[in-house]
């Protein structure tokens, strides 16, 4: 045993053990002779593949933020980086790029699709930017397009696309972030005058973390509750100037500055109240409700609560972006962290300078490569939802059903890829040690920027929970209110397997595998079969759990119902969690079956796997109580994994390298080459001394020459 | 189930459904009746538990920190930062504080324990200030202390303590962190002139990331390579001028800044590179190892590995300091999240105004309350950690075995304890959402700072890798190696539970409860006895496993034994993981026995439990393949959790408080009470608004009026 303690680590080469099984190390030779017969990936077309339908605006996007006007500079004093981040919009107007998604009378495209691919692209200049147009063209200027009619857009998109009207988006109070339902803020209609007064009748309901609101913009879409005749008809937006041209706030607002943030200090966030502000009752956005001259209310949509998500759901597209920038965000970070990795060394392999490239660990193996498929499987998730959201705004495919289809999609995978990206930028972050820490290497810079992601939007458990439950009406759907005796034969079906373990195997084919223990039956019994089997069943399965331990509710006083509620709100959460991934996993497998080349199939083949046993693995737990996977075959899982790390290990780079950043969009100097420069340096010095013979012996050379017995160090505290 | 999706919140109640079955929903009168009769922690005597044994010394730190020239400024620019830090740590000299680990002789008090706590303390005012403290005197005043001998503290102590001297610690180079014997600087000793030459061979070896080193250092503690007489004798440290009293580099001497990082900003990080300086041969901090005139090596450790351990583990103080800078940085996230979590409201009960506290949501119970055991438990731990930490340092216990327990003890709580700093604000961080990102709010600055904790004073990673390699050189001691037989038989005892799943099920006593289905079994059957038998258990077979997996190494060349090590990395990693987890979860069984008020032992009884559950619950999976649970008493942990956590709720405010800090040191304002302010008037508004019967009326109140049939919304959008 000591003598494993005090092992050194393997000599170091980029191809590390691939396909073996766990028990047959390999030496570095037979690695070599392995891995040239090894498939590639075509790393061009997995480019093509990832960019995905919009690859032309992206690559668009990528070259005009080749230019450095467009980079953050880290630790800019927040004035000036907010007054870089304006002067970048600027800049974005003067390139055309503004308002493509805008009407073409309006001097847009109408093209959706390409218009939030492209936005998505900003992140790799600087998260601010990215969020600061987010604000103007896809919350301020989409409020007046989404929700105002042809006088508004007639009135004001031309110059929201030119950057001459900055505005904010007046929705989020102090009081209420999530609930925009109940926001204090009144719009109260005056007929006398033919004006709405908008009104801040207390500190809560102050406008808050608006961009655009502490300097730079000039009017904002205020959501207010509609008040005429006396009667209260619900959120509704408002265009409300808000300053005048020398931007001084116009009488009866009041702005604060929300001063510094965790991240995105190139957004001058802030607040605003309103003290009785009379605007003409023409600049209400009257496209799913109005209020006639007299005062008289009219909506196509009758039902409140439709209209009130109507109005919401036109706004989606925040989060669709978000899915998409948190996704690009997540692969530079792998992009620079694999990149180090492959350069970086650490700890000598027993033969003098030569130390191990840190990517042939594989426990650092474990912390990239699982992330990087992750990372894959939200490229081709987001293509679908950026498809489908394109569908319904240009109208090709805009039916109720596909619009509420496209919300659900878009509040299950924007939790999950902000999530997942700062999970991933962090681990980016550990593995390039201190060099990680220092700002010019961007991980930190990233985190700090793309944290708020997972609050804002949509608070990342609050759309969870949305997903959940409209999970939970497509599963009531199935049975109509009389059909107790139904609902109840299809619980007792689904549920059984929780209930006698062990009894729900064989349907997943593991009688034949799991006496077995070869490498190859374990693959044989975790295919993608196997794995979307898992993967859909857990979702079916915690639903159906879910309705059931819901259905004694209709039975309860409302107090005591929203308590049970309450109690199952995480597994909720965590029901809709394994819906996303689901679709995620789908995305991957979709991709990979459109794949041409041989062997580029076959290593996104390993990654689509990686990602759905990583999956299978996290949730392992729920897979045994359930008797879905027994003992035996989840052990392998984790083993399962080590393998597919350790195969996809030889083409880390070739996947990072397929996101096609240029170097003007990484800029992090430790996945420049400057490290494999220092370390050919050291390296150099080194030879030369021996060359010279004027390297310095060892104190150990010194005894054995003196012929003086070594008395070693104990293991206890050699570092590997 | 359409009615329990359309189903509202219930009413808000700070005591919630405490102890009662999950299947048992109560109504909000019910629970204040139980709640009545609930104990209650006794706060002071909780907070006199938690700061622990120096107790005097951290309220002295505390007291001094409330001056508000102590505070951290969020947003501030990097120079001033650095400026204001710098002249923190004059007035820290000014009280009187620094150097309390000094000998009396120069000026200190020659209290290690006190030390530590009180610099821990500083994590409240600025962690930049804590680090800057923790460089100047916790590494370079540490070094000329614990490396050096009588003329070097004659020489320097006094003026370090003052910040007369102030000096970097210049260990880490660009090309080596964790792997400190690799460095490549040296320091050549020349007899002609009885000086070393100190000297960067290339740029890898530059010194780096070291505090003092931008800026304010005027020497540096610099660990090179010694060589005499053509032999290296490995790590040695020496005391180097590196800048005039002008801040000018001494010639020879090129210093570079870091410039900005991801946090920490108030230290002047930076590179140092030498070109053959020379410095007496005196400076040496000979200790350890010495040179003679004519360049005589001599040590009292003739081992060149154990003479390398003992330098580096005179420097354990480090990472003490971090596993308690860390923990109290973690707890004051939680006392700003539970305190916003208890004032905040959101979503609607179904009675108008009346809105959920926060708190009272499941899901945010769930993200909370476990992560605040995680904290208590911390806070015992790192008691027992500087206790022990005092004891060797004082001279008290210095013995090996203490000094091998001590490093071993830091590098296994350590890695824990800023991981789950960095956890635990996050989530405080999101479960604050838009307002847990603005920095006065302080949780995104206290991530920033923080971040860089998980990978200095050693890599979490390599520290646990350390820990997993000496529980494996322990391992191994039991078995001589001739033992083979005995190695075998003990294997087989171990692992028989995992092979033949479900036979070590008896040996937990879960044959009797598991066939019951009632909370109370359930409890009996995971109390603390149990739990501990699962933590210490799984620890003890990780280690077995990885020993007998290890062990055909011995009959293997070099680098397959490499190889098979590198397979099993991340095992090993886990498995120290798992041992720090049970460290933990023993000094928190200690703490709670040791409390004499039954009601407050009550309480902290149940956030044990939680605590233990919660590790079990991470490690369900392990427990279920291993044979260690039951499916239905696996599925029974996240149940009990779930209660616990219903039934610490109505005590978190009081488990917060208990952490002791002041206003001073909390300074978010929504811990302030502005939150409940703001939604008092809120309510006072509509309330007035209803009394003057001013309040418009509903849209779905004017249909009923005009008995017009109103179509509601379908369920589908509505969040909550």
């Amino acid at each position: 045993m000591v003598d494993v303690v005090r092992t050194k680590k393997p000599s170091t080469h980029r191809h590390t053990p691939a396909g073996g099984a766990p028990t047959a190390p390999r030496t570095v030779e037979e690695a070599r002779r392995t891995d040239a017969a090894e498939p590639r990936i075509d790393v061009a077309a997995v480019t093509d593949l990832l960019l995905g339908t919009w690859a032309d605006a992206r690559r668009a996007a990528r070259e005009m933020i080749k230019d450095e006007a467009f980079w953050q500079i880290p630790g800019q004093p927040m004035a000036e980086h907010r007054a870089r981040v304006y002067g970048q919009l600027r800049r974005f107007v003067e390139s055309g790029a503004s308002g493509r998604a805008f009407p073409k009378e309006y001097g847009g495209h109408n093209d959706n699709g390409a218009n939030l691919a492209s936005f998505e692209e900003l992140v790799l200049a600087d998260p601010s930017m990215q969020i600061k147009a987010g604000v103007q063209w896809g919350l301020f200027g989409s409020a007046i397009q989404q929700l105002g009619t042809k006088p508004h857009h007639d009135k004001w998109l031309d110059a929201v696309r030119t950057l001459e009207l900055p505005g904010a988006f007046a929705m989020t109070e102090i009081g209420h972030g999530s609930d925009v339902a109940a926001i204090g803020t009144t719009a109260t209609y005056d007929p006398a005058t033919s004006e709405f007064v908008i009104h801040t009748p207390f500190r809560a309901a102050t406008k808050e973390f608006l961009g655009n609101a502490a300097l730079h913009g000039r009017a904002a879409t205020v959501f207010a509750q509609l008040i005429t005749g006396g009667v209260t008809y619900g959120v509704h937006c408002f265009f409300v100037p808000i300053r005048d041209e020398n931007g001084r706030d116009l009488p009866g607002v009041t702005t604060e500055d929300d001063g510094v943030k965790g991240g995105l200090n190139g957004i001058d966030n802030g607040r605003i109240a309103f003290a009785n502000v009379r605007i003409p009752r023409e600049n209400l956005l009257n496209r799913y409700g109005d209020v006639a001259a007299d005062g008289t209310y009219s909506s196509d949509i009758p039902s409140p609560g439709r209209r009130f998500f109507t109005m919401l759901g036109a706004l989606v597209q925040g989060r669709v972006s978000l899915d998409g920038a948190a996704t690009t965000g997540a692969a530079l970070a792998e992009y620079i962290a694999v990149t180090y990795a492959n350069q970086r060394r650490q700890f000598d392999s027993g033969t003098g300078t030569d130390e191990v490239v840190l990517l042939d660990y594989g426990k650092h193996q474990r912390r990239l490569l699982p992330r990087l498929a992750q990372t894959y499987a939200q490229f081709f998730s987001h293509d679908q939802l950026l498809r489908r959201f394109d569908g319904v705004f240009s109208g090709a495919k805009d039916t109720p059903d596909e619009r509420e289809d496209l919300e659900t999609l878009a509040a299950a995978l924007k939790p999950l890829a902000t999530w997942n990206a700062l999970d991933t930028i962090q681990e980016c972050r550990e593995a390039c040690g201190g060099a990680g820490f220092m700002a010019e290497n961007r991980l930190v810079g990233l985190h700090h920027d793309l944290d708020v992601y997972a609050t804002f939007e949509g608070d990342n458990n609050v759309l969870l929970q949305l997903v959940g439950k409209r999970l939970l009406s497509d599963f009531a759907a199935r049975f109509t209110r009389k059909d107790a005796a139904a609902l109840a034969r299809y619980a007792v079906g689904q549920t059984a397997g929780r209930i006698f373990h062990g009894a729900g195997l064989r349907q997943l084919g593991q009688a034949v595998a799991d006496f077995g223990s070869t490498a190859r039956s374990v693959e044989l019994g975790l295919r993608a079969e196997q794995q979307h089997e898992l993967l859909a069943g857990r979702v079916e399965q915690m639903v159906t759990d879910l309705g059931i331990a819901l259905r004694p509710a209709s039975t309860l006083s409302p107090a005591e119902a929203a308590a049970l509620f309450n109690e199952h709100q995480s597994e909720l959460i965590e029901a809709a969690r394994a819906h996303g991934e689901l679709l995620q996993w789908e995305a991957f497998a979709e991709a990979v079956a459109g794949i041409e080349d041989a062997d580029t199939r076959q290593v996104l083949t390993w990654q689509r796997d990686l990602f759905g046993l990583w999956l299978i693995e996290k949730h392992l737990a729920w897979y045994l109580i359930g008797g879905r996977l027994s003992a035996q075959r989840a052990a392998s899982v984790t083993r399962y994994i080590d393998r597919l790390c350790a195969r996809l290990r030889p083409h880390a780079q070739d996947l990072v390298d397929a996101f096609g950043f240029a170097p003007e969009h990484v800029r992090a100097p430790i996945a420049s080459g400057a490290e494999q420069q220092r370390q050919d340096e050291a390296r150099a010095h080194y030879a030369a001394l021996e060359a010279a013979g004027a390297a310095p012996i060892s104190e150990k050379a010194l005894r054995k020459r003196q012929k003086e017995p070594v008395r070693d160090a104990a293991p206890r505290g050699r570092i590997v």
